[in-house]
């Protein structure tokens, strides 16, 4: 893809929707939320971004795609040799999103949200993170952009895959395992149940509490809220002219499922042309079957965090209080949905499937021993979907077109790995 | 670069040299190898490439050319913000080995050389690895041609780099530490030093014995031998097309120093220049100081492992028995130097740099930090060096051109970083 064909807008999907979603509410006088008051923890322009349904397309500053261009456009591959290990007549493809120095699409919003936290005057930003993908991204842009960045990572994914923070350190990062002592949130659930593993929702926690405590602090977000999958949608905007050029369409659109910025980021391009045309395509979102939100979670306002310091979000969810099991795929512990994905699915514009994690790292397996890159246990959950899909293409004898996010590589998850080659790795139950 | 302008074949500077390498030895008779005594224990073809000293170019095969296109051409990158960072008035440019899924140069051999093993009707595979590219590579490369791989991987390069031995076990290989106790030479050892750490040497002599007694199994080599440098002059071949686009020539050129796979792949290309129509370059190998065969080495007839299993070569030795410190770059920790570098370090074409474990570290902090990619403990060494020479440019004002290899990402030795980051690190002194 040649640089000049790079999209220089992202594709507000919230600007094309029927039933836009439900706003954000202040959970004290339950009254909507203004982009001003959402800028007193975000980037300014952030908080609008979240709240525009008024604009369907959305420029790119400059100097986020000079940044961009570093790494974009990421390749779209054919997986020939994972279609022939599995003997279907489905084309299967994948966008390489582990291709960038930091190994997974969550880049592509750290960039702007730091940009934008610059060119407003912030000097320092703080977020949470799980399998520290996201918190990678965050300590890099920020270095890029000049920014101090401190981060509160999952103690259990912290402990599962100790490399994320010493990446973090090396770009700059201060990180701290959550739940720490460091915040009011985190003592208290410290307080509560001493050995708790930590979640994406107590680390949101103690990352908003830093945020709102330090001076000229802002706090940024790696999924969930909207205007992350606004930045993310370069992948699905590329990946559609991409697929142009392979001359097929998809017919079967599938990513992981953690609080939906890979999903909402390939997908909503793709979903613009059947809210606009009618475009039939089957988009399914791959869920880890201990933290099945969307499967299994009710439709309802609640918090984003486990403390309950965010706003209300009209979501699917499992309840913010849920501990989600420790699973290898720290990104999808997380126990909602991002509001417009929760507002999509209610309204059937796609479908979720729960996956089992060994089922996962089955699928993972596979895929690295055809293909030759070991994908992160989050896109593994992509994989098994995309099996599931081109099995049954064996049967109907169907040569559907299937494109999956490969949102990371899996480098810094090995222990994951070799867990389940030593046949220790377990299916938690999910416990409603 | 367009996929029209990949190399279709290997350069082989051996034609071009005019003091040829000396022969290799057989140490019971002191004769010199023909490539049929060499094929007892390598690929034929790659025996006989070894022994080449004819032709200047050697077709790759097809086969090998289709997996080339999965991840070639590499990118040539000007490394602007390093520049800016260290106020030089240098160009500095890098040869991006490490965006494969395998993070380092090592696939360019292990892709032909299994392709080589297969064609010949070989079932098994044997190698030695330090740092773990090379055995990851094979790993990826063996199970791509249909091959059963065995990797003796060195001791202390395992329990540094854990996640190396999952990765090539995720690709089907089978890992063992060495020395080991399942060969005659990693018994031996043992029963001398029971702490033994292992070493490049002791690793080789196991997986050699493995190969010798084992049927329908041959061995692989990660570096030292001329066809492994062979296999990858792909990289300066390409790098010579990209530095003509980028409209600029290399003054300097600079590379790690492990046996001479990456210093070679990218210098000899240029280097055919300065032999045949007499360019000045300033080639320079960037070693580590704590083991310094170049530097501190000597030119004379040695065995390429402990056990004295090989061929006896005329290289730089610090010889065969040298145990070298616990440095973090295993892909450096080996007592000689290839018979080609080291016939072209005597004859003056070329020269050594020796760079202590923290500089080289603190120069791949800078690298990250500035240009977003964690290198490998091995590529700091050459990134140590540009930085020396970029430096030197401050005092003199010149615009020198300098072009260093990128040979692998570090994103599986962040033990390493952890270790500078906390300031643990040591430099270790060499005992000569």
């Amino acid at each position: 893809m040649d640089e000049s064909e790079l999209p220089r807008q992202w594709y507000n999907i919230q600007a094309d929707m029927i039933n836009k979603p439900l706003p954000l509410l202040n959970p004290a006088t339950k009254e909507p939320l203004t982009a001003e008051d959402l800028a007193h923890i975000f980037a300014a322009e952030c908080a609008k971004q979240e709240l525009d349904q008024e604009h369907a397309w959305i420029d790119i500053p400059e100097e986020v795609l000079e940044r961009y261009k570093y790494y974009r456009s990421t390749p779209l591959v054919r997986a020939y040799a994972l279609e022939k290990a599995l003997g279907t007549p489905a084309h299967i493809y994948f966008k390489n999103e582990s291709v960038n120095p930091l190994g997974s699409h969550k880049i592509n919003s750290a960039l702007p949200q730091c940009y934008y936290c610059k060119q407003e005057g912030t000097t320092n930003v703080t977020t949470e993170t799980g399998a520290g993908q996201w918190g990678a991204a965050l300590s890099y842009a920020a270095k890029a952009f000049g920014l101090e960045c401190a981060v509160y990572q999952v103690k259990i994914s912290m402990q599962q895959k100790p490399y994320r923070s010493s990446i973090m350190r090396t770009f700059g990062a201060t990180v701290e395992g959550s739940p720490s002592m460091s915040t009011r949130a985190g003592k208290d659930i410290i307080t509560r149940d001493p050995l708790h593993p930590g979640s994406l929702g107590t680390a949101i926690s103690e990352a908003v509490e830093l945020a709102t405590t330090t001076p000229n602090c802002k706090y940024t977000l790696g999924s969930v809220m909207s205007h992350v999958s606004l930045h993310q949608t370069v992948i699905g905007l590329e990946a559609e002219k991409q697929m142009e050029k392979a001359g097929e369409y998809p017919d079967t659109i599938i990513a992981c499922f953690g609080g939906g910025s890979n999903f909402g980021g390939l997908a909503f391009p793709f979903m613009r042309h059947t809210l606009k045309e009618g475009k039939k395509i089957d988009f399914i979102a791959a869920e880890p079957s201990s933290c099945p939100k969307l499967t299994h979670g009710k439709f309802e306002y609640d918090f984003g965090d486990e403390a309950g310091y965010t706003p209300l979000l009209p979501m699917y969810t499992l309840g913010h209080e849920f501990k989600p099991a420790n699973i290898h795929a720290g990104g999808l512990r997380y126990h909602g949905a991002g509001t417009i994905v929760s507002q999509l699915l209610k309204d059937g514009y796609m479908r979720a499937v729960d996956i089992p994690q060994t089922e996962s790292f089955a699928a993972g397996l596979l895929f690295a021993q055809t293909e030759s890159i070991i994908p992160a246990p989050e896109s593994c959950h992509a994989i098994a979907a995309t099996i599931r899909e081109a099995k049954k293409c064996i049967e109907t004898g169907e040569e559907k077109v299937i494109l999956f996010n490969l949102s990371g590589h899996g480098l810094i998850d090995m222990t994951a790995y070799d867990s389940y080659l030593n046949g220790d790795l377990t299916d938690p139950e999910f416990k409603g």
